[in-house]
């Protein structure tokens, strides 16, 4: 018979992965996935079953160097010292998971439903120049990108939107698509000695899928095969066919959450 | 009967690569190498023997950005498009390595002899947490590391020395290491949403091992295991068990080499 915890407080824990060898981030059966290392990780460490809570789920492939990850914990769990819990996490972890901060929240928080919102990058090397140290978090897409025309016509993504048009059309099926960007900005940026166009996009919650469909919409805005003007019909469209492919998972990285000040206490 | 070629002109190219799958740069029979490589695609694209020359030779496991190689070219090689050659190179080569451009330099230019002077920079992510995106090319040193104390005891190797304590000891016998230093500095930078110390150093040319023992012997200095002076003794003592242990070879990149002006032209 499982005994009822009694929890008064919850652990967050500010973490990265590389998303190459993950099933995405749910724990799904038989599958290497982030939850499953994570809730192994923890559980070892506890030594009692945990569920955990993330920001946002991350697709298979897809990178995370601010994730949030939260669960209850007990009364005695809250007296550890978070160095100590930091430590033994990280040598339990595999490699290509990482520990990057560990705090206390009120009793009740959840990383997903106290999130603000969300942010990803998505990177681009864009040319006939293979990408050299990126290669494993980049798009190497062989063709030049106009990053100018593609930020003008993202701007019509700003804003309070049905943005069904970018969700992978299984998941759109009888759930609410409406989504609020607060920001989106592309550019230019030398990054391990190499250019690229990244994509950085905030809002309050993503579709399945969204922020890799815009990324693949904008690409052919960049690359001139599409008016920057088209992006907007493609929003009015709600309609996934209507939008451009679905960027490689491995140029996407999420990169961080914003949460109310004062909630996360750092643990030491 | 090999016919011997007429070569009125250089091909330079401006490479990258990343080291771990390579055992290092120069060619060695039944060894995976960079130089191996680049001669092979070389080779298959001009359909005849060629052999290379590199700025600067990198161990198994180091990485490069901004190598350079050369090789003499006939007058029919010069007279090809040099947007063919960069595409014909890429589509040969293997995943990790990447044309980064190409230029013509006058008959009997040599990537090595010609260089004024390489560049490293050397990545290290310090403390418990564990590298995310950066995990191939940055050392996770497991301590935290004072880079303000690291970057002064470093002024002491700036400018012409005898840098034989920091030379692999069995390179170093009936070899000149005299070396000159121009500019070494130490310090914070945040890449790919992760805080590392990064130490760049630009020379004349450099010893085996030199950058990775340089690498190991600040970090001694930075984690308080030694005073800064000690490097000023370090390099007065022309004995490389004097030194700090060398750095691991994935923390290392080549990052640039100066060329006199003039002497590169871009082929278009």
């Amino acid at each position: 018979m499982e005994q009822e915890l009694e929890c008064t407080g919850t652990m967050v824990l500010r973490v990265g992965y590389r998303g190459a060898e993950f099933s995405g981030f749910a724990a799904q059966p038989g599958q290497r996935t982030v939850a499953g290392e994570f809730e192994r990780a923890l559980e070892t460490f506890l030594r009692r079953p945990v569920e955990l809570t993330c920001a946002g789920r991350t697709d298979a492939g897809v990178h995370a160097v601010s994730q949030y990850v939260s669960l209850p914990i007990t009364q005695d769990e809250k007296s550890l010292r978070g160095s100590r819990v930091f430590r033994g996490l990280t040598a339990i972890l595999p490699d290509d998971i990482s520990v990057r901060g560990i705090y206390h929240a009120p009793e009740g928080f959840s990383a997903r439903f106290d999130a603000l919102s969300r942010s990803y990058r998505y990177r681009i090397v864009a040319g006939e120049e293979r990408p050299v140290l990126g290669w494993d978090h980049t798009w190497w897409l062989r063709s030049e990108l106009d990053d100018a025309v593609m930020h003008e016509a993202a701007q019509t993504l700003v804003g309070e939107h049905d943005f069904k048009s970018f969700c992978k059309a299984s998941s759109a099926i009888d759930k609410p698509t409406h989504r609020c960007v607060q920001r989106i900005s592309v550019g230019r940026t030398e990054e391990l000695g190499q250019e690229q166009v990244v994509i950085d996009i905030t809002g309050n919650a993503f579709l399945h899928s969204m922020v890799r469909t815009i990324a693949g919409t904008l690409a052919m805005v960049g690359r001139g095969q599409r008016e920057p003007g088209w992006v907007a019909d493609v929003l009015a469209a709600c309609d996934r066919t209507a939008a451009g492919p679905c960027a490689p998972a491995k140029g996407l990285t999420f990169v961080g959450v914003d949460y109310p000040e004062g909630l996360l206490e750092p643990w030491k």
